[in-house]
């Protein structure tokens, strides 16, 4: 029951990759690079502090070009990060062990989203699943459970510490002389998850439960 | 964290309760009724046997009523369907003590189901968090995950005993003379759940995990 998940290091790809294990799968979370910073460290260190697996992802840097080239034309960003989020996604369902994918994407997301044929598509054309924990709930749950369960910093997109494709694109748009504030909103909160947010939490408390109580015996709910 | 789900005694609206469970909150489930029958008795039946708490909410038998015109209207279930899940869900979401409540309703499903702007009318009409716990798997991810925890009763959906909608809706056309087969397709596989599929999943069993095997200390997964 191995799913390959998509991960940022942000409080939704955590949440959902929590709810997945809560679910019985193998969480492997996976980080996306363009190779142009070295951002993806800092989800190696949520994911090591979490206790998942995780593996980095290394994406050809042509694909990142395009999708500044996306974000130039239209003056805002939306288009360049749905396509880096599926050429992402179908650069792990295509691998040959791959036969579950996942991501962090919410009901309220605008992008990235893959509607239902985008997503149909995606499972033919690779044989996998693709699995959304968040895509039914609101930013009421994700917050309520997210609040349970991490020690979260937020902080304005251009400070934090993050590794999604956010920050290898303005980067590159920064290399092209391109102010990022002219086409990224300006005050734009991203998060990123720094551990469980209780101390007994470490690789054993995987199995923790947004009651604020450490799993114990059958009664892990 | 008490929400209120919706519930069928179906292999989804099972499987939406646990994964609810599994997230830590309190599932109280609901089976809405508008008097004409008294199949709600198999979903406290299955409620009982997987032990979680149960509730029936008998709603007016007028909603029944004008779903069964617009279905000889339309000549198929769908708008009928439709309108008897939006009833049930405002007529929980409007109690006082209500403020999470749920379905099984998935990514796959036609009806029932409330696209963005109705869910969110319906969050923020009666002050609630709306969670959709099947909205982000498919098919597979339904089949893989009821197969290890249910045992489920599979038959052609005129004979199943049931507790949903359509069981209530079906009597009332054959009642005002007209044959049910007519609106609904004809091979229209339902699905019962008996009970939790491995014998130690009893009430103490509800934090059984899909990897088969029993919750034990910190290693709940």
């Amino acid at each position: 029951m191995k799913v390959y998940h998509l991960y940022s290091g942000g409080k939704d790809s955590s949440l959902a990759a929590w709810i997945l294990m809560r679910l019985g799968y193998e969480v492997r979370l996976v980080t996306v690079t363009f190779g142009t910073l070295e951002g993806w460290k800092f989800a190696r260190e949520t994911a090591e502090r979490l206790g998942f697996e995780h593996e980095v992802l290394r994406l050809p840097r042509r694909l990142l070009e395009k999708a500044a080239e996306m974000a130039v034309e239209d003056g805002r960003p939306g288009r360049a990060i749905q396509f880096l989020h599926e050429k992402a996604l179908e650069a792990i369902a295509s691998r040959r062990e791959v036969t579950r994918i996942s991501d962090g994407t919410r009901r309220d997301d605008r992008v990235p989203y893959l509607d239902l044929p985008k997503a149909r598509s995606l499972e033919d054309r690779f044989g996998v699943a693709y699995i959304r924990p968040l895509l039914g709930i609101g930013y009421r749950t994700v917050n309520e459970l997210v609040q349970k369960l991490f020690e979260v910093e937020i902080r304005e997109s251009e400070e934090l510490e993050k590794s999604d494709y956010e920050v290898e694109l303005r980067h590159l748009l920064r290399e092209l002389g391109i102010d990022p504030l002219s086409i990224f909103p300006k005050s734009h909160y991203q998060s990123r998850v720094l551990g469980w947010k209780h101390e007994f939490i470490g690789r054993e408390g995987r199995g923790f439960t947004p009651s604020g109580k450490p799993p114990q015996g059958s009664s892990s709910r």
